[in-house]
Formats: C-alpha cells, structure tokens, sequence
C-alpha cells in the first residue's frame, strides 16, 4: 500500500511495514544527501503553525528544501488573517489551493483531523494540542532502530510528564504496536491519562500492570515506577509484581526517555510534583544498571536533563533531533508520490472495528481542549464517536480520542412510529444493553433528552435518585 | 504594451487588454503547471506584509515557488525593524536592493503608491488599508469570465460591507470598465463611500440609480438593494424606476458578491446593521431566481456566507481563491519580463485627464489613514491632488484616492507682484470658478491662507458669516 | 587560509586579506548575477532572529536565493519554542542537525560566540546586543574601497550615538585595521565605551587624543569632534592639539558616517542630548570642506539624516545597503566552500595573545546584558576572560569583551597544600603584580574568596578600610 496522498494525524494511520519502509529511506537519503535535491522540484508544502515552535518546522522546512522543494509558512498565527475568525474546513480547501502537502500544529485536540477530512491535499500533524505528535514518534523510533537494531521486546522508561506531551502519547502506541515493553515513571499527578491506557490494552493487546505509589518513598538514586506495559506475545521478562517494578527498573532498561514539564499547562500541584522528579543526571545514570541504557529527550528541555549528559555516548537526544532530517524528508517524498518503496509484509496489529455515533446531538466530547468545542468549528462540525465499550457505555471523540461517557440513552427500535414509546433510561442500566449500535441515541443531559422528544423511562433514575422522588 | 516593470497599485492601472492578457497567460500556465518551474530561476520577491494576512500572502508566494523564484518576506510587522520609525521612501529603496519584484500589504492608504514611487522595481499592492486590492480583483474576474464566459452586461449584486472593504472598492472599478452592471445592496450604514460612486460615474460612464431604505422594510428572504449602476452601451436591462430595484434583484443577477463584515473598523452602530443582514444560505438561495446565480466571496467568512453553501455548484468562493495562484503566476512572470504576451485592442474606457495641484501646502487629505499623514512620511511627502471637480472644488488625494473639498482658494495671477492684491476667497464663491487650475491656490483654513502672507477677501465669508461679522 | 568552516563572530576574525579576498569576490558576482545562482542549490542556510530585523536578515536570504540555496527562518522570537526556556548551546546543536549555516541575531551580547562555541556549522553574528555586526561593516568597509579606491590614510567622522551602536563598534576596529584615522563626533553622554578604545589603542597601535568638550560650545555649522584615533604608521596628517580637532574636521573629511540614536535604550539624559545633535543635511553638508565627503549610514535613519541628502552624489547610504547583498555573497559561498579564492598578503595586526582566565569562579562580567549572566546559561556556561592588564588588573569577557576589574586576588602558588597561607589581597596591592597569570585566582567580593577557603591577607583592605576596621 502507497502513502501518496495519504494524511497522517496520528501514529495509527501507519502500519508496521509503513514505518518501516520509511525507515528504510531515510537511511538511503541519509548516505546520499546532495543526490536528493530535485526530488521534489516544483512541489509546495505548507506549514502552518498556529503554536509557537521552532524544531518541528525547522525541521519539516528543512526536509522540503534538502528535495529541493519550497515551502510557504505561517509561522505566527498572530501574523494570519486566520485570525479574523476562520474556520479550520476553510483554511483547509484555501491551503490545498496553494500548497501540495500541508503541515498543520494547532492548539486544538483533534484539529489535524479535521484539516485532513477537508484538505484535498495530504495533511501532516505536527502536534495537535496534547493528543499526538506522530513525527516526532518516527524519529524516536528511527534512533531507537538505529541504536538498538530491534525494537521488539526492548524495556523503554518512559519519565517525568506523561499526562501533557503529545509527544508521549504518540510513542506509547508506537512501542505497543513494535512489541517493545514500557515502565512508566510518571512524576506524582503526572500520570498517562486513562483513556490512552485503556486503548493500549483494547486495541494493542499485551497487559498493564499497575502500582499505586502512595505509601511508598521514592530512593534516591532511583526513577520511580507506577505502571509496567508488557507486549503481546513477548516472553515474561518482566517480573509482573507490583512491589518489584522499582526493580525492574534498576534490572536495566534500554531507554530512558525524558520529557520536559509542559508547566505552561499546568496545575499549582503539578508545578510542585515536577519539582521533586529526580533530574537524569551522569549522579543517576552512573549505576551500573543503566550502563547500556540510551537516554532520550524530544527536546527542548528545561532542567529535567542535566547539561553534564550531553557528551556522554548514552545520550541520543541531539541525534533525534538531527535524524527528524532524513525520516521527514523520506515521508514528505512517500506522501507526494515521488518515491514509492516496497512495503515488507504487515505487522501491525489488527485495529478495532468499533461502531461509530454519528447522530450529531446528544453528546459532546468531554474536552474542552477538543476542535468540536471551538465557536468557529461549531457551525459546521457535528461530534463524532467511537463506541469504544458498551459496559460502561463509553464513547471515544473520532478528532481528540478522548472518552465520553453518556449519562442517558434511548433506541431508535422503541419508539417507531409511536411517540408514546420514545423513553430514555440511564445507560448504565439493564436495557442499556440491549440496544444495537445502530439503534443507539444517547444523551448527557435529561434536559436534552426531553427537547428531543423522550420521556424518563422507568430507569431513567437510579435507585437513590428514584427514592428520593418518590418520596 | 507591456508590463515589464511596470507598478500595480489600482485596478486602474491595467487596461483591459491587459488584464485579458494576463487572463489568457493564467488560463496557459493552470494547464501546464509543471512546465512553469524555472521560469522565474533566480529572481526574488519581497513580500512586505504590515498587516495580518494569510491568503494573500500565501498565494503570492505559492505563485512564485511554481515559477521557480525565491521570497523573500516580512510576515509580521512587529519582528521588523521598520518598526523603528523608518519611511515607506526609504524601505521601497532599501528593498529594491534586495528583490526584483515587491508585494507590500499596508494599513495605510495610498502606502502602496507611496512605495512604487521610490522602488526602482515592479511594485504590486496586496491591499492598503480600505483603498484597493487589484489582485483580488483579478482572481474575481478571471472566476467570473471563466465561468460566465462574458462580463460584458453581466448583473452582480454586491452584498454586505460595501464600506470597508477594499475588495470591494477594485472590484466596482473593474466590473465598470468591462461593462457589467451592479446592483449595491449594503447593509444599512455600509454603502459604498461617495467618492468612489463619484469616480465611477465620472470616469467610467454609464448611469446610476439610488433609492433611499429609510422607510421600506427588507422583505425577508431578500436583499436590499439601495442602487444600481448600468455600464454605458448597455441595453437598458434593468428597469430605472427606484421601487423596482429590488424587483430588480429577484429577476435573477449573474452573482451574488458578499463580503465579510470587517468588524474591526466598525462603529457600534454597524456592528448592530451587520447583524440583520440577511446570511447567504440554501434558504435565501433557493428561489427559482437565484437558479443560475454564483455565490462569490472574497474570504475569509465569518457568519455571512453559511457552510450549507460549500457543496452548492453555484459557489466558486474556493475556486476564486484557488485560481489566485494561476493569476498571480501570469502577473509576475509578465512583471518581471519573463513572459510577453500579445495584448489585444484596447477596450478601457479613456481616463480623465485632471489637472494637479501640486503645492505641498495650503490643503491636507481629509482621510487620517492616508499615508499622507503618518508622522514619518511628513518629513518628505508632499500632499497631491487631482482637481476632479471645480463646482462645488474637489480635490482627489493622488495616494488615497479620498475627495477634498478646499474651504478658500487664491490665485497666483492675482497678485503678481502686487502683495496688496493676495487675497483669499471662498472656494465657493463666484470667484473661484474663474481661476485657472495651473494658477490655483486652495487653503482648507483661513489661517494657513493668511500664514501665506494672503489677506480676506471681499468673498471670504460666507453672507451668514458677514452678517455676523459686521455686527 | 581558507574561509571554509569558520565562523564569523567579530571583526577580528578576518584578516584583511580574507576581507579582501571576499571583496573580490563579491566585485565578480555582482558582475555576473545571474551565473551565481546554483552555486549553493541544495545548502540550507538558516536565519535566527531574536530581534527585530528585517534589513540584515533579508540581505542575508536574498544573498542565500541570489547563489540558489535555501533558508529556514525564525523571524520572531515569540513563535519560537526557544521562547520555553532553550539554550543557546542546545539551539546551536539542533539547528547544526538542520543547516549548513547559521545566521544569528541575539539581544545578548556574547550569544553569537557561544551559538559558534557549540554548532557544528558556521555561524554569522548578524548583531549581538550592543557588541558587534561585523557583515555591516564589511559592507561598510566594501563601499569605503570602491568609492574611494583606498582605505588606508582615510579620514572618517563617526556621528551621533557611538554608546549603543554595534555598527560602530565593528567599525572602528576594522577602519583601524585597514589604516584609516577616525575622529569621534559622539553626541554628549553617548561617547564610545572605554573599553572599545582601549582595545583600540592596544591592539591595533596607533594614537588616540582626546578632548573635553565640556565649556566648549559646538559651534553651528560643525559637528563637534572629541576625540581622534591616528592609524600606526600614518604620515601625521592631523593637527594633534585638541583645540584644533573641530578645525581638523573641517579641514576635510573622506566620510562623515552617521547612526540612528538607538533611543529605545537611551536613559533620560542621553534622549536630551540626542535632540541638539546636528542632523546632517544640505546645509551642513554645504560648506566646502564637505565638497568631497561622502555620506554613509547603516540605515533605518529617524531623523540625524535629513531626506534632502538623498539624491546627493555624495549620500552612499542606499549603496552601501544594495551592496550588502553581493558582500554576503562572497562570504556565505566562502564559508560553505563553495568558492575558494586566493588571499592576499596578509596586513593585518599581530594580535595581543593575552593569558586566559577560566577558573569559573571568582570573577563575573561586569556588563548585565551578557550572555554569561542568562539565567537559561548559567547552567553550563562558565565565565571566561582574557587579562588584558595587570595595572589595573583587567579581565575581557570573552563573550561581549565588556572589561571587568576584579577586586581581590591569591595565587595557586602561595597556598600549595598549606590552609594557612590560603590568603586573599587587594587586586591593586603590589602583591598582585607578582603573580604569575597561571597561577591567578580572582575575586570580585570578599565574600566569595572566604567561600572557596581563603582568609584576608595584609593588603586585603585598602589604607582608608584598614584605619576604620583598626578603630
């Protein structure tokens, strides 16, 4: 299967064997630099940046021109007549009049996602808000390939922010989905947000393992553990008890990969928590345990990755950086058709066929952060849902894949052509059940069950509710 | 003629042989993009933008890469060192050091003839301030004629702000010189300002026919029309008499032309107007009349144009912007001589020759976003007018284009030699229609006259005033 | 010695044979420009800009397009996630990964040294804070040597604010290199820093006289002279007596060079004296003895610089910015290799070799605005000095070159492997001169010595201290 004209929003849209074929060309352009100017002679690529960055567009620009590309930008949303109030379907067909690739950041869960479904032309997510930052995933695994050789099976530490970076969310799918193992070592309040965790497990198999941390101090010296993931099909290397992961760490891991505290982003509590993560310094990185161990680092860092790691041969950060230059280049190349490789045998793991609510009311996405929130999207953009379990009732936004869970629901089934029979009941009840999916009307609100037309049915309440109306 | 390092500052200063040359050039350039990278190898283009813009910006840009040239651009004012007080005169100069062709966006009216005097290369105006934007027109044009195939007595109803909007402004010009008709149907408080109504008569023949709202309701499901303009030679289509006018917009128009609402320079008083304008939508567009009729819009919406629309074959609002590049193509390659086209007979209606008044003192532009005032072009700048009217005496500011009507006039012949005979009189009075253009001085105050050394004259009050005064 | 790979950070890092070598160079390309271009396809140069610029940093990209190569730009530091709190030492390693070289920008004084101590390509110092802009100064110097065929012997008047300008502080110890005489016209209170003419005098020889201005009044007509520098080796073609220094200027000058009066760092007082500089116009400029002078600036001008000079044969301004193009022609080709060109002789001054000083202790740069003071720097940054003088002890930053004078000083050689003789002194008691620079421990406070183990010795306290301690 070809990328061309494909979009990429996140990690999912690729397969193993995709990947790898990327992969495989970026080492070629890599020996060959000066001989892939020309590649993409005539071709445009837009990168639109409605969030400050300096990295991921210097990085993406440098790629079009190393293929003798050109590049139009938008560096400064404050710059942009997309100020005046536009709306993301518009820039999309505007852009796809001008450009043949387009790369989008914005501030907006989802965004990237709603750029491509309107774009004529492929869209590239270059972070999205907090949910993904697929490119920066491919160059932690293009390093990690090239260091390691294989992915499959390694132990990755994963450090610090877990709950805010993108970056962070990208790469845990990435390694889920390469059989790689994770400990996560999130800094207190700084875990990996449920919904990422439960889709790990539903849709990439393997098992998680969790610890509460609570009582236990973290020893100096030590990255403190709170969660281990265990790929499918791997043998147990990982010793699976709780009171052991600080263990497993200290047994030895082949990456630490560390993130900056998005502090910007957070809470006062969370502020304080970041203060107290142990700093990946040469002090902690000199036991013998971590004597194979890569560190890395998306970048920018802040103080969370000590200075007197930088010439230390473990330390891969700046080569990340710089291989961003060779893996985007044999994407951008891939997506505009002008290198097709052959895609080795797939690897990937079966996706979910989950069913879709499409109904356009009822339910809105649970993030305020989500692009189906936004007073310029509104006017067009109905929310859109993965039913995702239906035990709880449980609905995934398809552009910010946060979870939702609706309060109420009803069937399409009950009440055809009666209007008497149109009730809705709560969704965690009995009847719930019971509804197909396509059948499926579902509600937050009570109040906008009943503008719809429904009544409370008889398990519209729950006990203690009921009681107390009853009395 | 050519345009080889010629300026385009207003849709005036094309004929229409030459805009149909470029037309035709754009129409070569869409069918063979590829072939068109290289043509402009080695040249550069300075895009100098002081105000937020995207589109524009964007797709001068696109249409430089896909000639093969380089750009060079100011995307933010504020990261600019013109931000240290430095002159338009100067930047045109220091900039022409740099590009072979410069495209200037500027909140000042007039800055873009202010910048092509003093540039030794081809200067193109991407707007300033609520003055022009010829390009814009451009893609408007090349949209309609490829759709309708002829301007020429074509209706289009132009919707909305018909105030602020420059687009507007080029578009009004245009549309006359290639004898189409125009339907002006302004939200209440936003019609089109006098001095362009004015000029367009004047310069461009052809009749127009106001009708006074004050006292007839907007029928729903209609847009109000406040006036039409019937291009000269034309058969007299439309049916004069003023109750008929928005009869006359339900007999069917070739396009509906609507423009975002630019709140930003609004008073509270059309904010409100704005908000009862009626929105271009399925509902209003789906009587019988409007079968045939294109929804255009110059972009980007807001509110006025709803997204029920964006599928509607009817709609060309993306096509217009995607055609900007083909357009903007042809413009460039023709400015920078890289492209000579045979330019048919001239079909442009002939100029008005005005007389100039060129003193540098005595009248100021009564526009205050005129370049003409700005602090650090005083220094240098001297005002210019056109004497476009002695009756009442109308000045048109050369760099704005606003009207100015001067309170007293003097003329040179009067005192040659003779201090005892520098008199001022009213420029409305009797006396002043005798004095010749080349011998005129004009004062928008008595004290500057006097400051001249000039004395009152018996006509330099008003009989009010005299009366006052003798008292 | 070939240019290739190395960095340009000040003045000082070309020989006048290198700066003629790209003089001739830049004579050839200017002569065929469009033959340039390809000469760098596939180089990458890259533009950071963490001030507002636009006049350097589009020379530099049009100089980039003009060879065929291409740029990655960040024009406003405020779009950049350099503004989360990145170093200059991780931005100089990432943006190695992406260009071929680096143009920088920086308010910080010293951040173009450190940006080239840490990037693996060369890097340009488009202006660091109030230090240095050496790529002006070539276009200076270039401008200089065509119109006037010879620097060497020249006499050049700098104007105006001497204090704040980068400008002219790459100026002067380039004119000093080549030979020319300066006189120094500051406006009051904005004269050239000490340490600027104390490197002057000690590196490059010569002879400076100075004057005070104080009960002096500038006569109108003149433009008040301070101070004049006499290249080594120079007929003495200038009356030396300082009365005689506004005569001299009036004698004749090759260039009277002005600058912009940098007010947005001006205090109060300088504002006040920058009002009652001359401003260079036609009438200053009409006096005879200015027949032959010509009129440089570095440009943007506010008002020092009348408009009605600009169509004088004598005004070089706009040229000099013109040429500024093939000047970074000639330079960029050289540094990325892609042009070498034989150099001449050399003439340049033999540079001082002073000790360094590098302990990273004791000892802080006297000047706020230098990098070594950065919070985001002093994480790994370690002050380091030159000892420029040893009566008065005299360290030279290495990054911005302010002067420093510490305070106290010990030496390793009193002290080894005795606590007790770990003794500290005044740095201007006769002990200090005793120590060999090797073995210099320095310290700006008595508290930090008595920090690092050392006790005040006899002469740690100077007369006046020692008699209110001993009461």
């Amino acid at each position: 299967m070809s990328l061309t004209n494909r979009d990429l929003v996140t990690i999912d849209d690729l397969t193993n064997g995709e990947i790898e074929s990327i992969f495989s060309l970026a080492d070629k352009m890599s020996d060959a630099m000066p001989q892939q100017y020309g590649l993409c002679h005539g071709k445009v690529m837009a990168t639109i940046f409605f969030e400050p960055s300096t990295r991921t567009r210097l990085s993406f620009e440098t790629a079009m021109h190393r293929l003798g590309g050109s590049v139009i930008s938008v560096a400064d949303p404050k710059s942009t007549s997309f100020s005046k109030g536009e709306s993301i379907a518009d820039m999309a067909r505007i852009i796809s009049g001008y450009a043949d690739i387009i790369v989008l950041r914005h501030p907006w869960e989802g965004a990237a996602k709603l750029m491509a479904d309107y774009a004529s032309v492929p869209v590239i997510n270059a972070g999205d808000g907090g949910h993904q930052h697929p490119t920066q995933t491919l160059c932690d695994l293009y390093t990690l390939k090239k260091e390691r050789g294989e992915i499959r099976g390694s132990k990755i530490a994963l450090c610090g922010d877990l709950k805010y970076g993108r970056t962070i969310h990208s790469l845990i799918f990435a390694l889920a989905k390469f059989g790689a193992n994770i400990l996560f070592c999130p800094s207190a309040g700084l875990e990996v947000p449920e919904n990422i965790l439960r889709k790990l497990v539903t849709e990439y198999g393997g098992e998680l393992e969790k610890i509460s941390r609570n009582h236990r101090p973290v020893k100096p010296g030590t990255i403190p553990v709170d969660a281990a993931y265990i790929a499918p099909n791997q043998p147990h290397q990982l010793a699976m008890m709780p009171v052991d992961l600080d263990v497993e760490m200290k047994a030895g891991v082949d990456v630490v990969y560390v993130t900056r505290f998005q502090k910007e982003r957070f809470t006062n509590e969370e502020i304080e928590s970041g203060q107290h993560f142990p700093v990946i310094d040469q002090k902690l990185m000199s036991s013998k345990e971590f004597k194979k161990t890569l560190v890395m680092h998306p970048l920018p860092r802040v103080d969370e990755l000590a200075y007197d790691m930088d010439t230390d041969p473990r330390s891969m950060y700046f080569k990340q950086a710089a291989r961003g230059v060779p893996v985007r280049m044999a994407l951008i190349a891939q997506m505009l058709g002008m290198k097709e490789t052959s895609v080795p045998e797939e690897t990937v793991l079966p996706k979910v066929d989950y069913p879709i609510y499409r109904r356009g009311y009822g339910v809105k996405c649970s993030n305020s952060r989500c692009v189906t929130w936004q007073d310029t999207e509104k006017n067009y953009l109905k929310p859109e849902f993965k039913i995702v379990s239906f035990d709880p009732l449980t609905f995934r936004c398809v552009y910010c894949e946060h979870g939702t869970e609706p309060k109420y629901v009803a069937s399409t089934e009950w009440h055809q052509g009666m209007v008497e029979s149109k009730k809705y009941h709560l969704a965690n009840s009995h009847l719930a059940k019971k509804i197909k999916p396509e059948n499926l009307i579902a509600f937050d609100l009570a109040e906008e069950a009943e503008a719809h037309g429904f009544k409370p049915g008889y398990y519209a309440h729950s006990p203690v509710e009921k009681e107390k109306t009853e009395k």
